[in-house]
């Protein structure tokens, strides 16, 4: 299978030979980005595409100076909301009226669980949270698709998101940066990381069989690890 | 691209038919989710897999009562480590020495700086949230090989974690629950989500080209979505 090719090649490269990813590649893994599923589709992030070298060296100096930043192709910046309102809901009901062909009225039962919903995540900290686990799954979706159009994808967490939000002017537009990935080019030559050995744990201790309290031999299988 | 096929083919079925997964294409996607990126390579969570019905009945009653549980091949539970710790970290440096045929006193700066990660993560609750951020990576990788493979892949955050953990014995493994997925085939005659049209924002909607404070033209298109 193509995709498990792509999960061996990739790695989270630390250096970046700054070549362009082509516009059409960058288009594919925008548009699966886009397509990525989240909890009733709310999709409660946005995704900030920066090309512009300046602005990229602004943002390195909240990324903790790493390098990829500067080397890469397109920054992209997963920024999730700062909260969810019943705006949201609104909006997502008349997206899906309208791409359904749909009277909003016929979906009014559905806005109405779906406030519920929302209004059960009762801080906007928590609604935050459970926002960014969303843009988390996008996350995951871009990188495996980078991977099969072999562009090389560097996932980051080692940012001041209260930095990067001022640079950027997000807190106005009721976002918060969750996390980075720097798509490129790998540098071989400069990349101390790059051709070493991939590191997982095996199979056997992170997959759980699980049959019940009694017959489940392979259990234990997880007590060494996270007992 | 055949990826983005998938994407358009997937969505979250609700019904699913009974019929099985085969243990070849349910091991591909199980070890795609094992290949997942994760924050230093830690994979801080484990996944479960439910065949036994019975159990997927027990389940299902800490679920919501959700027919796909019941009616799914296979069900993952996604359940990241609760806490993260130094003894964590040493599994990884030991993992990463015998992968990479190193002496583990080579990787002695990189322990220390791992150890001082995750140190800042000050409670035990930051390190649990953390970690079901790195597990919606591998959720994300999952839903799109499933849907490479043309296997029906329902997310699931609708249930009860704390009435999940108890009854799979998670606390005493140091693991929460965090997300479901349950495998399997749409029941296209039962589901009435089946065959309605995708709901997505717009490309224009969702993604932001960031070309600095003042030359931002698309800037505004994230406004009237989240502003």
């Amino acid at each position: 299978m193509e995709l498990m090719e792509a999960l061996h090649w990739r790695y989270a490269a630390k250096r970046m030979n700054g070549r362009k990813v082509p516009s059409g590649t960058l288009d594919t893994i925008l548009e699966a980005t886009r397509l990525a599923p989240s909890s009733y589709g709310l999709q409660p992030y946005s995704v900030l595409v920066v090309q512009d070298a300046t602005q990229r060296e602004r943002i390195r100096h909240a990324a903790c100076n790493q390098p990829q930043v500067s080397e890469c192709s397109h920054l992209l910046i997963f920024a999730a909301w700062d909260a969810v309102n019943e705006r949201h809901v609104d909006e997502l009901i008349a997206l899906t009226a309208a791409a359904r062909g749909l009277d909003p009225i016929e979906l009014e039962e559905y806005r109405q669980a779906l406030r519920t919903a929302v209004r059960e995540l009762a801080t906007s900290e928590a609604q935050h949270r459970w926002a960014a686990r969303q843009a988390y799954i996008a996350l995951g979706t871009a990188l495996i698709v980078a991977a099969a159009e072999r562009v090389d994808a560097s996932p980051m967490e080692g940012f001041d998101p209260a930095a990067l939000d001022a640079l950027l002017g997000l807190e106005q537009k009721g976002l918060r940066s969750v996390v980075l990935l720097a798509l490129g080019y790998r540098d071989t030559e400069q990349d101390r990381l790059a051709g070493l050995a991939k590191v997982r744990r095996s199979k056997e201790r992170f997959v759980v069989e699980w049959a019940g309290p009694e017959g489940c031999a392979s259990r234990s299988a997880i007590a060494p690890q996270e007992g």
